[in-house]
């Protein structure tokens, strides 16, 4: 691992891009709908990270204008009243095209219907500004293979923003947005989250709709929000999961899993201090430890990429055969590795699945929550398929994918939450086993009033 | 279509076997555990109709004993305390075998442990009597395919009792037991129990688990039970379903749906007359018809037999290539056309049955239940592929799963009662949409009494 360039993002911009400032700011009458719009679609047309795929200036302008108007009034729509949210272009927004970052979907018609997570966010006041980058397809983690080119990390331009959500993670990371919509089917709200140092929620499989959203694998797929600081995701989650939370659960008391196997360790040294300091700090606050063994972890990981690669080559069969030229060569390399895979392979993937999850839930039926890495690298160079660690090659697809993925399979709700760490940002990921989606963020929280 | 041969059974048999008149006969004291299980075992071993695969007459007669001296001293277990029941050789009972009909389970060792739709039978103070004939693996609707040769019809045993509950059908036509399980992937409690004048419930997806049984396609298979008469059958649903019927939901207001496209309508004309006579009694009950069409159907169900076929194929690959020779001829002929089939048509099938599932949900939103034939076609003779009807010929196979697996694909709980059809049995079928399992047991018992 190269040490990390010096940061061009100013840690000031994104703090003044939180999600809980901004409401508080506009609904304080210090700042309009208007303005705010103004600032970030200033901020997303000089981007130097290549996060937008489609700024939509002159609607969101029109909206703000009128946000504002209803806020001079007192009438507030809903608690994002008058903020601006970048939407992963995987995600369909109604005038605008779908182009899932690759050149098949150029010339795709706009799309007539906002996605319902969309709606959600519109309804509760919020002012849709752009569709953000994402790998072609949402197929890989590393966010730097699309039709638009690779997004770039805020923290280091030469290095990869993590995907596939790339433009939602890299777009709140440099302070340009509050929040982003993304997705997640192995890691793709995770990982970019922690590689570009923000917070991300993956719901529980099935919390949030998936219609209007092009698939990736359809048995794995999530919708989850990036967001600055936990505060802003919580609101998010608020808004989108439609309920309010519980009061807080306490720490006190709260069983963090830790998982012990070699599978779940990360390969950049620098990570795992991290993870062990954030058992540390929830242990401070009157959390206790419970180690985990995992037996049936690799046999279950293994039904990942059989699951992910025959349904999204289900999907893209059609156009891998009439424009294989608009697809990047790796997206359709990888996706014509499963071109004639036999339907035993992918059913007995999916018997494995539903076999282990429950051995999976067995291991973690003492804990509340498990703590672990988020990756097992940080940030690393744009395009390169593996880096060198303590001399060692580690392949960067699945090191990005392997800590993530498992909670695709289980379903079960997940929040990658920054550490205070110098250099590359690193991500500690808090999995909810006897929490919910409110209960994974209160643990995040506790983490981030522990580390300011 | 032949004229019926003269009914080899007595009417009275099948009436004398009724559950709840068993029950009544048992708890009044007039008949001993031990006396009805002994007719039962008596009439197993004595069995024209090839319904057997295991008889467990020793532990049962000692089982029947220990309910007897309980019944005795007034300890009654519940409701089928002392009752006879047998089970589908698909599902494990323990100490016995499960052979599924297949010489490839031969020399399987004993199940360890009762499936759960079986400990709940036992638990109700049932007495397992014995394994019942299965089509080989449960694949396929006629029940004359298996290790131990056909099944045959108690109306004529020259002629299919229908599958691939086949013993479980015929044993109850034949008054030889008061309520058999069986399994229902695409029609196999339902036909079988229309071909031989019983009643067969197939609970909705998921409403029964099936641990315990052997697969034909899991994203299909539900448990199921048949029984003389409606009273028995929702008696046994109580049990099985771990709940207490609500109030009969009356007829009167009752929206009856009938399905108008040239699809659901019989090959046999016979059949649609009883099923017009259904519709007329609930109508003079109080029922309302409302005409339903169905335009996504065909394309709905071309979706069956790639989920089955490919479900099946993968459970069976192994021993194919291991064994073939221990499968029926036809069976693996069957089988084997799913080898090699690519993933991603499965998955387009399962996309298909995800999208038109709401579609015919949709069409069908302003009825109550559906009542329509169960099978196209009453019971053909052993081993023909296809009959003729009117001087056209009509393929077995499609005729008696067209009506039911429909419903498998849907999930939605259906139940075939049989109406009062001279010559061979024909089943009219009841399918809950706005009703449950109770629901649609309600209506079957008003035709039930309209038909007495």
């Amino acid at each position: 691992m190269t040490e990390s360039l010096p940061l061009p993002v100013a840690p000031a911009s994104i703090e003044a891009m939180s999600l809980t400032a901004t409401i508080e700011a506009i609904r304080s009458g210090r700042l309009s709908p208007a303005e705010h719009v103004a600032t970030v679609l200033d901020r997303l047309a000089a981007d130097p990270f290549n996060t937008v795929i489609t700024l939509d200036a002159e609607r969101a302008a029109a909206t703000a204008a009128t946000r504002t108007a209803e806020a001079a009034r007192g009438q507030w729509r809903g608690p994002l009243h008058g903020i601006a949210v970048g939407v992963k272009d995987l995600i369909d927004v109604a005038g605008l095209p779908t182009r899932c970052g690759s050149n098949v979907r150029r010339d795709v018609a706009p799309a007539t219907l906002d996605a319902p997570v969309v709606a959600r966010l519109r309804a509760a006041g919020a002012v849709v500004v752009a569709k953000l980058h994402t790998q072609e397809f949402a197929h890989g983690p590393t966010g730097d293979v699309a039709a638009t080119g690779p997004a770039r990390n805020p923290h280091d331009p030469g290095r990869i923003t993590g995907g596939s959500s790339s433009g939602s993670a890299a777009a709140v990371a440099a302070g340009h947005l509050p929040l982003a919509l993304g997705t997640d089917t192995g890691c793709s709200v995770r990982t970019p989250a922690a590689l570009c140092g923000v917070v991300g929620l993956k719901p529980a499989y099935g919390a949030l709709p998936t219609d209007g959203v092009f698939p990736l694998a359809e048995s794995l797929d999530h919708v989850g929000a990036l967001a600055a600081d936990v505060a802003g995701t919580a609101l998010a989650w608020a808004v989108l999961g439609g309920r309010d939370p519980d009061p807080a659960e306490p720490v006190p008391g709260l069983r963090v899993g830790v998982l012990v196997d070699e599978y779940w360790q990360p390969a950049d040294p620098a990570i795992a201090p991290w993870v062990d300091a954030a058992v540390r700090a929830l242990v401070a606050a009157g959390a206790r430890v419970v180690p985990v063994r995992t037996p049936m972890i690799e046999e279950l990981v293994a039904a990942y990429p059989l699951i992910v690669g025959n349904e999204a080559y289900a999907t893209h069969s059609r156009a891998l055969a009439e424009r294989p030229d608009d697809f990047q060569p790796l997206i359709r390399e990888r996706l014509l590795g499963f071109a004639d895979r036999p339907a035993r392979e992918y059913i007995e993937a999916q018997r494995t699945r539903r076999r282990l999850v429950p051995a999976f839930r067995a291991a973690v039926a003492d804990v509340d929550v498990l703590v672990l890495a988020t990756t097992r690298l940080r940030a690393t160079p744009i395009g390169a398929a593996s880096v060198e660690v303590d001399g060692r090659a580690v392949d960067v697809r699945p090191a990005l994918l392997a800590l993530n993925s498992p909670f695709n399979l289980t379903g079960w709700p997940a929040v990658s939450v920054p550490a205070p760490a110098p250099g590359l940002p690193i991500g500690v990921q808090i999995v909810g086993i006897r929490r919910d989606e409110h209960g994974v963020l209160d643990v995040a929280a506790a983490l981030e009033r522990a580390w300011r």
